[in-house]
């Protein structure tokens, strides 16, 4: 039975570009896949714990021997480790913050990269790989190339090294200028935002062919 | 009255380079400011909640129409910029998880990307600059120029645009390789991960000048 791991991350709710488009390829891909199940993740609504202390030395100690805090931190990896294990396809939502990831998103890959589960620490080798994991990415300026902040989307830089332990390779969808249309000083630039959504959304529709209802 | 902020991240205790290395500047510095003081905020052990909906509302409503939970969310933001306004010198310890910043950091700077407190919407100008902002970065491998690794640093490149509003601009002392003397694939890297902590430490000795006892 396919699986679909939905995860959104932005904190502006109902306004969250975002979440409008994660819901979008979760349409598709559910008409693509009919009797498909899906799981989903909230980081923005209910973030996880920062990866504390006995956290990452549960990460160095054998079970056995975990204290109920470390016990407590593994078992919340070994959740997130096996809800992406469960799923084909990995969705994830992620705005730009302050040219960052969201926190939340930070501390998802934190306890995710969890030796044994998520890679094998004795080869290296990845364990969550050879699955789909598409990421819709939003941001309120523009980053592009000749841009004045061309560099500066250290979120989308970063996450493929974050996971790259665990063999899951981001493919990229991105919707830019989200804030031209609120914003006035932006405004000018509502066509370029326009163009870059309907790219997006348009890159989200061909993911996944719907299944043909004379097939 | 001189002020030092002190700022840890660490999530590894007594094992962590950083957090030797911002002991050693805290002292360096007490040593030449004498009858200065010290405020100590400690991300690791007891990191902020994550902004969330309610802090990014906070933002965009006036004060007096706060729900409570956006109240308590911009008295947050309030507090952490009054902590560096009242610093002379803000001293960050960075260590890199995943090649990102810990989670507590990028937590700590989105709550302080505060309009009207940390900068002023209007002109765009940052209100925390024209102070002192040493950051002490740690990290396990190597990064430099050549290596394999370059390029995956995403907590040094974020953090100056991350607080690029306020006019808070980092000066880095860096020390890596800090997993060379403990994992064994990397024993042939602890004379560089020497060389380079020595480099840190003698960096944070001349930060600032110690008062003669002859004066």
């Amino acid at each position: 039975m396919a699986h679909l791991l939905h995860i959104d991350s932005s904190i502006r709710g109902e306004h969250s570009v975002s979440r409008r488009l994660t819901a979008r390829a979760v349409a598709a891909w559910c008409a693509a896949h009919p009797g498909g199940t899906v799981t989903y993740r909230d980081l923005g609504r209910e973030p996880l714990p920062h990866l504390d202390e006995a956290g990452g030395l549960a990460r160095m100690v054998p079970a056995e021997q975990h204290t109920p805090e470390q016990r407590a931190s593994w078992a919340l990896s070994e959740r997130l480790v096996n809800e992406v294990k469960r799923a084909d396809v990995v969705l994830l939502g992620l705005p730009l913050y302050n040219y960052g990831p969201p926190s939340s998103v930070k501390t998802w890959v934190d306890h995710l990269i969890a030796p044994g589960i998520a890679y094998d620490p004795g080869t290296g080798a990845g364990l969550l790989g050879n699955r789909e994991f598409v990421v819709v990415a939003s941001r309120g300026g523009g980053y592009g190339a000749g841009t004045p902040r061309e560099g500066w989307d250290h979120a989308g830089t970063w996450l493929p090294h974050g996971l790259s332990m665990t063999g899951l390779e981001p493919r990229f969808i991105t919707a830019e200028l989200t804030l031209a249309p609120t914003v006035p000083a932006m405004a000018e630039l509502i066509p370029l935002h326009e163009a870059s959504l309907a790219t997006a959304e348009r890159e989200i529709d061909e993911l996944w062919s719907p299944v043909s209802a004379a097939a």
